[in-house]
């Protein structure tokens, strides 16, 4: 009996997983021109660090978890997300007195969350992220933002839509909520009980529920744009402005929250605009957060990253209509007949590659027909034919693919030949 | 209060995450060339997945997985190793049934095992390794063995030391299997309780044991190589003939059993010969395993593949002292005073990195002799320069920091310069 891959994971094969190589590549590509360095974290990490870094409010905390006891009976979790493990690190490592600041990192790499699996939302799925530590400039806001428009616009997406929003300050947040709880507390009773238990806890949280998203108060709730104090303000406006110097389009909407709880200042959301793209249309969303290395046990640090997940990536790729297809082809194929025309073939396939070119050969024992075969379906662009008699007479027949032209060549100078060719 | 890493596992910062890059790097090309194509599977499986794949009589089913049940009660499990959930993956897509043939694939990715962390052990740790699904020619048990071996010296490694064995087919196993029990049955009692468990249900097993590795009774085991049948023989005679053929020195082993059950025909392990690496000397072990794909539910499909860890490649490279470092720098650093000459850099530093440079500004409000130290630490080639007068009279200065030569250029075509300086 068969076993079967896990419900709302997949595996990414051959044909499909090119294009991950791409664009991990190009994000890679693009982090060293803007300078963040990659960060690896552990798959798991004790359970308190999302509880605290994520927020106990939050759905992700709350009911998606991978939660579990090492035979130690440590509380582990599958990390849901990229940012509480990069500031533990920042922190635990001490970057924070690392001589070259801001410190700029970026990571890549499955997430997990226990959602119900549909169209588009995985069990696992891929994040990329990048996160800048230390620095309060609105400026590394807008360069946020740039990477991840750039990164989109590079592979070719162009119908995206950015969100932004303010958040402000801890005494603008402050005010808000106070006049949130205001607003929401003569009529909690007809919200949802999460809703009824964020009131005092985190009435913010109240704006992104999806329950009660409908409920008339939501509308008419306060703006946060409103409480901003002077700082906050004049902090959004030169991110704006910074913005529109980069020549990067954006909507200011006052209900962006973001689903974590540490979030202040600039929050964004990238989405698609393409049609038929589905009901989900973020494709990143990311904001600042400036306390959160000091509610993990660092000292006061601002903060400012993003996250998209790769596979809603390639689903705006596809609804686009991006043209995506990568069949590279091999250089080479060494078709043989003949016990000692095969077994020289390894040694000479070997030499192939080490010499830098894609080559394969037959592992099936199959004729000369059923090796071309093999060669069309690589998409070969030469063949080299070697059978008992031309081994004996030291030659070999190069045919090249596209025009049907074959070359005797001498089989001593056989790489050397090839070399020549690729120039 | 902070939050630690969970132990045994690691963060790799910047500074060593550059050599993880090139060894992946470098691995993805050279299967590439030799036409093994990446595959992704999750980072977890239905537990049932290892416990039949991977053996119930190996210490890592029965020791060290992390298993869990996920909030519908499933059970599942961190992946220990790779080549079961490629092999379920192959059943489960149906690759069998793919025009091209033999499957080749390769896999690069975290996996997890509860062991007692020690230097050179980690809980969670990466591996490289590729599968080849459906060919019975020994040539591709060189090929698999080649292209390790060529990763590990084009990366720099020399001291390597491959053993290979062979474990024979069906018949010859069995016939040995049969040798085994009758020499250890009468002293069966000496022996450590997991050993007197294995002496029915795979005797092979007791000579991996690492509690009576010492018995007298271990190194006058009958050994394999007398029991393989003919074909079996001729076998692991074609596969030898083609390594001296690759030139790839070898050792034959009849000790070799590697800690999977599944294994068949070829096994090898490729070890480090540097002094002072430790004790545990195994950088990659591999082998052919006929049987999986059919115990896994699919159709009878020969296999073979080797796995290695990256944490293992990095100390070997450092146990042979193997020059890594990389500091590759970035091509220029903006130095601006002032708040529109700090602003007009916003733009300008993205220009630089759309054009393709690697490019950086300050972000810490610094003076200009703290950006050029800044410059300096990431190692800039060249310094462009703005004050507020600069910008006024549309100049920028841009110093060649190796040569100390500074020239002014008209700042509207500062890019162009640039673009030119670096031809």
């Amino acid at each position: 009996m068969s076993i079967s891959i896990p419900r709302g994971t997949q595996d990414i094969l051959p044909g499909d997983v090119e294009l991950w190589q791409q664009i991990e590549q190009k994000a890679r590509e693009l982090c060293e021109k803007y300078q963040y360095q990659e960060i690896r974290t552990p798959i798991f990490e004790h359970t308190e660090l999302f509880s605290r870094g994520v927020g106990d409010t939050t759905d992700i905390v709350q009911k998606e978890m991978y939660t579990f006891e090492d035979r130690g009976s440590r509380s582990l979790t599958l990390r849901p997300e990229g940012t509480a493990p990069v500031v533990r690190s920042f922190v635990e490592k001490k970057m924070f007195g690392y001589a070259k600041q801001p410190v700029k990192l970026y990571y890549m790499g499955p997430m997990f969350r226990y959602e119900r699996p549909q169209a588009g939302r995985f069990r696992q799925f891929v994040q990329f992220g990048v996160e800048a530590l230390g620095s309060n400039d609105p400026a590394i806001d807008a360069e946020v933002i740039s990477l991840v428009m750039n990164l989109y616009k590079e592979m070719g997406l162009k119908k995206l839509k950015l969100i932004i929003n303010s958040l402000g300050d801890k005494e603008s947040r402050q005010a808000h909520r106070d006049a949130l709880i205001q607003h929401f507390q003569p009529r909690i009773g007809e919200f949802c009980s999460d809703c009824q238990k964020r009131l005092e806890k985190n009435p913010l949280r109240i704006l992104d529920c999806k329950v009660d998203r409908d409920h008339e108060l939501m509308e008419s709730a306060p703006s946060i744009l409103d409480y901003l104090n002077e700082e906050s303000k004049v902090y959004f406006e030169k991110v704006q402005k910074y913005l529109t110097m980069l020549d990067i389009p954006f909507e200011v909407d006052s209900n962006l929250v973001r689903g974590l709880d540490y979030y202040n200042h600039t929050t964004f959301e990238v989405m698609s605009d393409a049609e038929g793209f589905g009901a989900i249309t973020t494709l990143c969303g990311g904001g600042r957060y400036n306390g959160l290395a000091e509610e993990l046990g660092g000292p006061e640090t601002p903060g400012i990253g993003f996250a998209l997940s790769i596979e809603r990536f390639i689903a705006a790729l596809k609804a686009e209509g991006v043209d995506t297809n990568i069949n590279e082809g091999i250089d080479c194929y060494l078709a043989a007949l003949g016990e000692e025309a095969k077994d020289y073939t390894v040694g000479l396939l070997q030499k192939l590659r080490l010499a830098g070119f894609s080559a394969e050969r037959d592992y099936l024992d199959r004729k000369f027909k059923g090796q071309f075969k093999a060669a069309d379906r690589l998409n070969a662009r030469y063949v080299a034919i070697l059978g008992d008699d031309e081994l004996k007479n030291n030659i070999i027949n190069v045919k090249n693919m596209e025009t049907g032209e074959q070359v005797e060549v001498a089989l001593d100078s056989f790489i050397e030949y090839f070399q020549e060719l690729q120039q």
